[in-house]
């Protein structure tokens, strides 16, 4: 029988979500959809013949036969969302971060175990079909014991600056993806080194951010990483993975709309430039994710990205802006 | 107002146009759905909250406020389903090939002549990003005036040889989506000559068919062509094309799974085999063809594919058996 | 003991001979240069230390000591010398073609065959490393049975009109290594079927010539075959090959002067346009193809371009020119 | 008339430089060669017609006519050789680096400010196409103002253990390679912080070094760069760099011996393996220095890498190397 599942936010995330729901995992049904706006949770519901539409959150985690809920509200609404869930025994899938504060995070967790629901965090990326087959290689030991990881994540546009100022910056907005494929691909971090700029836009600095960074990860495992990021790739959105290990590596170049090259008299070029917009990038790995939640639920497996892979890369963002202000390796056991 | 569509035909093509329709393109709808399986409409139906299913294909070309009609029934339905809907002033979206034989072709194009309606063809491949990526270079004077082209289209694997018995040969059921490409890139061919051999399957020789040719077209503006067909490619679905010209060249490499490369010792290699299905390879050219029709038909300009596209590769066909057979260069107006 | 060679022939492609020799095959040296312009002799002769220059062929020939020829000179000349250093009893280097009349090759093949020496032939391609990888892959069984060959091969600018008057034309001065490059990978050609135009250079068509050319091959072991050819390609020197067969398919790209990709807000370009010239594109494999011709002869093995292998190129240019004069495909025991 | 030059060293990468010289610098010869093993230096004169073979550098420095010295000994003999060739008033051209101290490395640098000469240092990768060619694209403002810089090198195999006991260790006898890539790329480098490991070899750890580092660069400019070092990439020499700005980017890709794709039922994979070895991988370079460094002496214009290019990376090492030891970033104003 179908997951019945309520819906928590119809913003753009939660269109994602429930497209794929609808359109894409047979084994699962949107029943609920509720919105602090009445008229997107209703627009999402016709959308889709979803039979409630709702702007009070509870009202859709308690609707009739619910067995999990998706959480794809604002931010600061992450962490009480779970407790309601999980309070109503519900399973959840929740939007990346869980919360900015490490004791809004352990709340939230604390509730999820007390219930004994299930709780996956929204890090799509493990689930791209790209980043998902360097997975695959490493665990296989395509590339031996892990040496080097080159994490590059540049952005094709900066954010509005009112969304830095609110974001908690682009170690806790940005890099907090790039911090759990870290640990998806490397394992845990034990130190961080980062050192950053503001080279794209000056107003990102007068609102206390930095705009570009190279941070530096050493392994529990002895293995270094390095993470580059930008708010800024002219060419389009800029997702590239290295591993490398004693017996080979496994890397990816970015995605492109068509596979065409053009050639002249005056240069080789690629037919288009790279996929710009994150939902094109990464479409499928927002149906493959929750595919694997609705999968994991129904048959009582653990899901694949649990609360503590919702908490680690907040303690990472943590130990990064740490040394970042204090021009140091910043261990994680100082932030824990 | 969404377009109202019958579809007719609620096999493996008929699913792909009606999931297109019904979660990919928002101005347009199925309201009713045909198949020879009741079970088989009623299933799709229910799938996708249609009102009526029936087997009977006259029901859903005349159910209420139908505008239009998917033709996605077995071949030999192609021409007179095409006539029933031109005779009830129905807009047709039909699958290729029209019909075997120009008789029957001519006799479907007459009634939608006749009944001013819209008539599209199914050759999806135009609406495939890469290769409309090639035909907006062609179109931009990238490749300046056009030499040369070639056309690499190798199956994964042969169909059954009792689908070969039946198909009217590889010319007729594979190579025909060539013929309509090299029309769509480079225009109307005038003469051709095809070399075969059976090298795949001597059961596909024992049917009377072969599986394995180069064709080479004679364009009208001069240009020269080769069509490079093969019922097996062990790596994958093979489809590339290369438009050379005075002033460059436009090509593709194939589609892949992911963007992953893994070296090790041994190798350096790519992460995953092309894409190998038909339906994955191509899954945007089928949304985007029904897009196209539709909007066409909404704003009453032409549709970009019509029933002369449908006829000419059916003659390129004609004339490339021919050629086979007699060993020597055939002009399509022998045919003709 | 190094090999003692006469080099007969100071132009541009003897002195690409003279620096393989004398820079780069430890195992052999030129004693003797001869050129029908004495001070082009002697200026080679001066830079790499030879005794001898002299503007008479015989007089290299018959020095002292020389073991081998290498015949570099216009094409008009090679088989008289080669007879001329047949009857001296020298191993013999000749440039391709041999000449242009099956009479002429055959009596220098006789002479050859008479003095038993050896006799190999400048088809340098098959050398290439990039070439020669594609015939390891294909000896080795790394695409199964071979089933199709496609080779394009198209020259940066066309030559002077004046050349194309006087060297037999497309099929005879270009061609020629594609012909050659056929057998090596796939062996023996049985039929021909060309279709060409004149689509760069109206001044090669009033000299009696196509500019243009698409010749499709069938070969003894059931295979076919493409060659792709045109008198120029603006973006640079396009040399590829791609051999496919029930196991896989061997192919390659073209190569550049640098490994660079550029990307900026409008494009992703390679750093470079492909190597535009000859002697960039096939420098390695002029070294190549004398270090295998002195190690057959110092060896007393057979070398890997024998005289057969200048013939039979020949042999499917006179077939090729027959098909396109004639519009049919001609057998090349038709020219035999 | 051709400068006159005297080679000290007639080991692997003096002979590398002689050949450069005699085959490929026609404005320049080699007129005395000296090396510590007479025998050394004799075969290589005997192998390029040179005049003096001695075991003696001074006689070779003074040599008739002589205009310039390639000092190509082993590295402790870098800094007294440029005194005493600067002594002699001539041009001079060193192996990398110019001493592992700086005061030995200041010594040398006044002997040649004094006299007046000039000294190219050889850091032969600013000079070979690739890399070249991504400074060309940065010079051009291909990629705006610079952001981000990755240098990727990775040996195919670590030294012997003895080696690394003498060599400095990674950050003198590797890194420094890429230290002078960053300046040659981005410009002068501020502050350092060094990560590593011994990941590839224990036996390098007991001799007090590491084989695996992770560097980051903070540039003058505010740019960020990351230097990844491995003394063991099984897959090949892996050299690779990306530079990032506000405008785009541009970097490479490996170099490989041949352009080959070889597919079949399990992998599509490239022919070979990338380049292994450094002189294959690296050899445009050495003779593209040597022509920079001929071409500078003889038009009196400043030499590409100077005496203070030479310097620079010995103290980048040393910051390196001391950032290591304490954990924490170090600035080169430290080390100076």
């Amino acid at each position: 029988m179908a997951l019945k599942i309520a819906l928590i936010g119809a913003g753009r995330i939660g269109k994602v979500h429930a497209s794929a729901v609808m359109t894409a995992i047979p084994n699962a049904t949107i029943v609920a959809v509720a919105d602090y706006h009445l008229s997107s949770a209703q627009a999402l519901a016709d959308a889709y013949g979803i039979a409630l539409a709702t702007d009070r959150h509870l009202d859709a985690i308690h609707a009739d036969g619910v067995d999990a809920v998706i959480i794809a509200s604002s931010t600061d609404t992450h962490a009480p969302f779970i407790i309601d869930a999980a309070k109503a025994n519900k399973h959840i899938f929740c939007e990346k971060p869980i919360a900015a504060q490490l004791d809004k995070i352990d709340a939230a967790l604390a509730a999820v175990a007390e219930a004994g629901v299930q709780l996956q965090i929204g890090f799509n990326r493990r689930f791209d079909p790209t980043f998902a087959r360097i997975k695959q290689a490493i665990n296989e030991g395509a590339i031996g014991t892990p040496h080097l990881l080159h994490i590059i994540s540049r952005d094709p546009a900066p954010p509005p600056v009112e969304y830095v100022k609110v974001s908690g910056g682009l170690f806790f907005d940005m890099t907090i993806h790039d911090f759990d494929m870290a640990r998806f691909l490397f394992g845990e971090v034990e130190e961080i080194y980062a050192s950053g700029g503001v080279l794209v836009n000056p107003a990102i600095g007068e609102a206390g951010d930095i705009d570009t960074a190279m941070v530096t990860l050493k392994f529990a495992n002895g293995a270094l990483g390095v993470i580059d990021n930008s708010r800024q790739a002219v060419y389009g959105y800029d997702q590239r993975v290295e591993a490398f290990g004693n017996g080979g590596s496994a890397g990816n170049v970015n995605l492109y709309p068509d596979a065409v090259t053009i050639s002249n008299a005056t240069r080789v070029e690629r037919g288009s430039l790279p996929l710009n917009f994150f939902l094109e990038r990464y479409m499928d790995s927002y149906r493959n994710e929750l595919t694997a939640f609705v999968d994991a639920v129904q048959n009582g497996t653990p899901v694949p990205v649990n609360g503590n892979d919702g908490r680690v890369p907040v303690v990472m963002a943590m130990a990064a802006k740490k040394s970042l202000d204090e021009n140091r390796p910043v261990r994680l056991s100082e932030i824990n």
